[in-house]
């Protein structure tokens, strides 16, 4: 079966495309530029494109940062060393991001027939935001259901999540054993000039400490 | 209250803009230039946006012809003098559109503080796309609920869509009514080199029945 995976080029759409290719789905990776800051994502996403295989890779450039309201796509600062358990939600939050996200792999799976769009949300080590839950993504199905002509033909396209309910230590525990090279990725909201990660934002300070609960090194710190 | 409002260029979503600025609303307007054919139209919301005096205006490009699937963003031939009562979904079904543009809506509304989005779908005399049903603006609405900070907050956006129920001679009449000037709008699908109608078009043969059971003449045929 043909599916359209979202690839931000962070780990955990690396892992989610990963595990949705061992289960023998046919990928077609969609990358979006929505005018965030961190251009250094879509390098990563194009090196874990080809090191996937996947069948296409299309890059679609939106400039979110018409709308502002984001510390991702305005001039708004990133926050850094954050306590983890503050799960009110950060600036980073980008407005309606994951509708806008779902939406346009909505659009392409059903031109390509595929039966399912692959998202690395998480539900769990996330940042708060509130378009990574699972009734968020159930209530996407039912409208995927209703928008599109396969739809009403009958079809119904899932959204497979296959990070929601694991922690991030389980995450890149799952990747590993599948034996994914995370130095191709990038998750930091506010690299360093020359490109490496901040290692204070909330993207960092996640990614630091699920390496660190998996007992493992992260490559991209070596 | 703020409303984000869609705005084509075409009939519909001038004159659902000009019914909910009657209302009371304070408007934004949206344009969304996906890669159509008709730049035209961009021309046209530009004008009418300024002709109904919205607070702002902000223009998306977003290329949907990197998906393809549509006679409106690919090279596949729109048809001309199709029956009306031909149901069948029409290849200038554009996969998901009205899901994209109500995902970037969102996003915008909920940067502004606003309580509506703006929609000039219309049920009745439509080229057959599943996503102008009701059923689909209501599970816009309910995802929208679950997608944002304001929804998580108890606030819920609401999708109007003043339109969905009127045939185009009412919707004609209703803007004929408001004072509009339909000489500011486009509709068609595929305009002569010298950017009139093409007048064999879906979207020019429904305009020119909905003008005709209306009583009126169209300013852009004078």
């Amino acid at each position: 079966m043909d599916a359209v995976v979202l690839l931000s080029g962070g780990l955990d759409s690396y892992t989610a495309a990963a595990i949705a290719k061992s289960e023998g789905l046919t990928l077609s990776a969609l990358t979006i530029n929505y005018g965030q800051r961190h251009v250094r994502e879509l390098n990563a996403a194009r090196a874990v494109a080809a090191t996937l295989g996947v069948r296409r890779h299309v890059e679609i450039d939106i400039d979110l940062s018409k709308f502002g309201g984001s510390a991702l796509t305005s001039d708004v600062e990133v926050p850094k060393d954050r306590p983890c358990d503050a799960l009110q939600i950060p600036v980073t939050y980008v407005p309606a991001r994951n509708t806008i996200f779902l939406s346009l792999a909505l659009g392409w799976a059903e031109v390509l027939g595929a039966g399912q769009i692959v998202i690395g949300v998480n539900a769990l080590d996330y940042s708060g935001y509130p378009d990574c839950r699972p009734e968020f993504i159930r209530a996407f199905e039912d409208l995927a259901a209703l928008a599109t002509r396969v739809g009403v033909q009958g079809q119904r396209i899932q959204v497979a999540t296959p990070l929601i309910a694991l922690t991030k230590a389980q995450i890149i525990q799952r990747g590993v054993a599948l034996g994914l090279d995370y130095g191709l990725t990038h998750s930091c909201y506010d690299p360093l000039p020359d490109g490496r990660p901040c290692r204070h934002c909330d993207s960092c300070v996640i990614r630091s400490h699920g390496f660190d609960a998996a007992g493992l090194r992260d490559p991209l710190l070596s």
